[in-house]
């Protein structure tokens, strides 16, 4: 009788829902003393947050926020920020961060979509709800972060306004949250760039939250008590997960309300920070920082790099600083990093422009993703040569539930029991991926495709270029070409940029133009290629 | 609406059964070449490790053995018993390791209860299954794994055997397993000592054997590629996880066949060894090494210790090796360790006798624990004083399905959503467990449980002993051994007695002193085990 094996089933004690917010009561449990948030004059100990997340999440509750809920906040990366990590869930409610560069317009459309019961905004930010509110369809309440390290202290109304401190003083530190019973709960709501139309709200559910954390670990080789300055945005992937993985690792978390390289650098110095993130633009940022601003430690920080492969140069100027980069791939419906530029043994023997090229690929599946392969139109496999381009597509519990009231796109984006990411790129041998463009940004010039960022690889390898970005324009003989929008560091022309992609690169691929000047940017440091494309298509 | 959340269902895409199986794959996709395991002269990559995984698994599949059978293993740390722990259950079956040290009677026991289906041993313990085979009801096929370096090679039967390497070559290095549907399934068998009388069989599943790897490194501190030497026998806990972990971390596996103090000093520094693990007595031994054998080293290498708490000579003489000791408390029904003495920043700080005080204690939950509590008998949490006993309970993903074939003892395992260890413990104010009294009848004998039981049975199978209680002496080697008291009804002496015991259960278990008189018994008649216990101590 084999299936005697089978007999044998879950109860209380064997069977756990996997959650992200039980870090929070593991870490306050062992190391209750430790230093856990430090924003400006105000620390936290991990058990001082707990009560403060208990205390907050206690007030939800009372104010009638429950299972399903949608939480919005419009904040930086002040210590409510991350306490909402915690206590939105554990009040069952679900976390919804939105991008604080957003116009109210789309703030508008977040609220109705989402069905917002409640909205988190920092006092600064309140003109943009202020005037969301006055377009949308729904009424959430409002609660107000009033930090006095704010650049504005707007007038805010007299009337249907609470304060954070307030409503978290008014909680219970004795509210042990919701009991979780499926750990599919939704946990939060995040909402896609949508430079394509309207954005889409990525749901994430506590298991994949929490395996995102425990996968991180191992790949990213985090240790006990890492340092971590939080310069990525939470409202990004929630932080890239990495509230939660600080949380489970009894990290201290170094808040930073708005990014500068000095602010950065004398944080590293001054708190003996071992981690940070950001975009390769961000790293670009320290790079050239006046020299009175820059610094270089003794030790090594540990960077986690996404959005766009860093560049030589980059690289570089990091491993100057004694930053030791670690490029990362993944996508909003991924809770984020799902692929690494995992280094090799042999990597540090190579040439500093070889280790770059290596390093810049957006590498191995981490150890939480189930399997990343790059396929064709017919589903196969692309070969791995490092040429024949394919469609990236992934598996894994770090995939989102799907599209919030969006059936549609929900079932577009799962296909053949993989998550279609709309990005195409290529394998190596090594069974390392290259993103080679999104879909939509392939440039198909006389029935040739052309990656715009092989282009832009091309481009940043001469020494005047600190910022490219290549589009397709509009040409009558070939359809498609290559356009190039440049911000330089250096000098150069057009003409000596042009013949230097023709020196090292394909030569239908070259730009026909290349334009000069300031790059529009989304919040999070992405070039936004929507606005050149349509630069381009009118030149 | 806010249900629209429940409205996104799983998919093959967004939900994937949790199983340690995925680590090879990944590690073999991302580091092929990279040393996995050694053992003596034999070096496998990676890759090479998957292929020989991969076959020996179709073979299983060809010959027959599928989902939910049993196949036991007798068997040294050699490489076949690592494949195994992912052959076995990409064939769908559940790998059963025994303890080597078990006599005939107890192995015939066991694959009896398990349904073994096929069985793997190491030819130098081939007698003893041929024994087993004698007595038992089932009739398993039988492999032979025939290492030359074997310190007997007794003689096999001429028909009815294969040798493992010849089953392996015969396998297919195109399969892929069976697909993994629920990662509740059955992953593996392993046999308590049976505290009382004969042994239990506890079941672990993917899902808990992934988590307990993935808890694992945060709680431990692992980076990538650690050089583990596998001192733990595999069939402990299937070795604490390790063969599942350090495959996870892209790691290096160095066999060891036979424990000697000489073979570890000589194997961390000829391998660069940064982690392993033993029972204290191991440690000891290590400590006790005659100086010519002994080493220290410049890397400091990881130590996680089990079964019994370290005392402050072993940390003091393990601290001048170099060796940092991580002590830890678990139980076969929690797949190893689930708790820590996870060290605090000012523990460095105080005198060296303090610091073993504080790492002696079991400690706290490891990441991948939820919840571990000392309760009273009413089901109340002790005070946090160090003093008030109660008995540790414990609730995670990483506790066992089950008893196979045993639902009266699953019941009872099982209370108030807990999983109940019969261990008394005690929580100090810092939050952290100490256990007092093991369940009471237990002997650990280098890391091995003996019940007293056990010897009392077989002692009261010679025709002179009247009355027998067994209890644990203090040993400098082994930390505890059996000790008994017996009350005659015939003739007999210590000799005779031991020698009995010798042939009729495992040698480890005989006892070392008996001591002839009456018994201290209580008014009801009940043999006072506390005085023996003092009177053992006085010896």
């Amino acid at each position: 009788m084999p299936a005697a094996y089978d007999d044998l089933l879950r109860n209380a004690a064997n069977y756990i829902p996997l959650s992200p917010l039980s870090f929070l009561d593991r870490t306050a449990d062992i190391y209750p003393d430790r230093e856990a948030v430090v924003y400006n004059e105000r620390r936290y100990s991990w058990s001082e947050m707990r009560e403060r997340c208990r205390k907050f999440a206690s007030a939800l509750k009372k104010s009638g926020i429950g299972k399903n809920d949608t939480v919005s906040l419009l904040t930086f990366n002040t210590p409510e920020m991350f306490e909402c990590h915690f206590a939105v869930p554990m009040a069952g409610a679900v976390l919804n961060t939105i991008n604080t560069r957003l116009d109210a317009a789309t703030v508008a459309y977040i609220i109705d979509h989402a069905e917002t019961k409640l909205f988190i905004v920092d006092r600064e930010l309140w003109p943009v709800l202020e005037a969301a509110l006055k377009t949308c369809e729904s009424l959430p309440e409002v609660i107000v972060i009033d930090d006095p390290s704010a650049a504005t202290q707007p007038d805010l109304p007299q009337n249907g306004i609470q304060l954070y401190e307030s409503v978290l003083a008014s909680g219970s530190a004795e509210y042990r949250g919701e009991p979780l019973t499926d750990e599919w709960q939704a946990l939060s709501l995040n909402y896609t760039s949508g430079t394509t139309g309207r954005p889409k709200g990525v749901v994430y559910h506590h298991r994949g939250s929490y395996l995102m954390s425990m996968g991180t670990v191992p790949s990213w080789g985090l240790t006990p008590h890492p340092r971590y300055l939080y310069t990525v945005p939470m409202f990004h992937c929630n932080g890239w997960g990495h509230a939660w993985t600080m949380t489970l690792m009894a990290g201290t978390i170094y808040c930073l309300r708005a990014f500068s390289p000095k602010a950065v650098f004398d944080m590293i110095e001054a708190h003996k920070i071992t981690h940070f993130g950001g975009a390769p633009v961000v790293l670009n940022m320290l790079a050239s920082a006046p020299d009175e601003d820059k610094k270089s430690f003794d030790n090594p920080v540990s960077v986690m790099t996404a959005g766009a492969p860093p560049p030589a140069s980059v690289l570089e100027a990091m491993a100057e600083f004694n930053f030791d980069v670690m490029h990362v791939y993944g996508l909003t419906e991924t809770y984020g990093h799902i692929l690494q530029s995992a280094p090799q043994d042999d990597w540090a023997e190579k040439p500093i422009t070889e280790q770059a090229e290596l390093k810049a690929r957006q590498g191995v599946r981490f150890a939480m993703t189930d399997n990343v392969d790059v396929i064709d139109a017919a589903g196969h496999s692309v070969p791995h040569d490092g040429e024949t381009m394919g469609e990236i597509v992934i598996r894994g519990n770090t995939v989102m539930k799907g599209y919030l009231n969006d059936p549609n796109a929900t079932h577009e984006a799962f296909k053949n029991g993989w998550f279609v990411s709309g990005d195409l790129g290529v394998i190596y041998p090594d069974g390392y991926i290259q993103l080679r463009d999104r879909a939509k940004d392939i440039i198909i010039s006389g029935g040739e495709n052309i990656s715009s960022v092989e282009v832009e690889t091309t481009l940043y390898k001469h020494p005047a270029v600190d910022l490219a970005a290549v589009v397709a324009m509009p040409d009558e003989k070939w359809g498609e070409v290559p356009c190039a929008f440049v911000e330089l560091k250096g000098e150069a022309t057009e003409v000596e940029l042009i013949e230097f992609c023709l020196e090292n690169m394909a030569r239908f691929k070259r730009p026909k133009r290349i334009l000069f000047g300031e790059l529009p940017k989304t919040a999070t440091g992405k070039i936004q290629k929507t606005a050149l494309r349509a630069r381009a298509k009118s030149l």
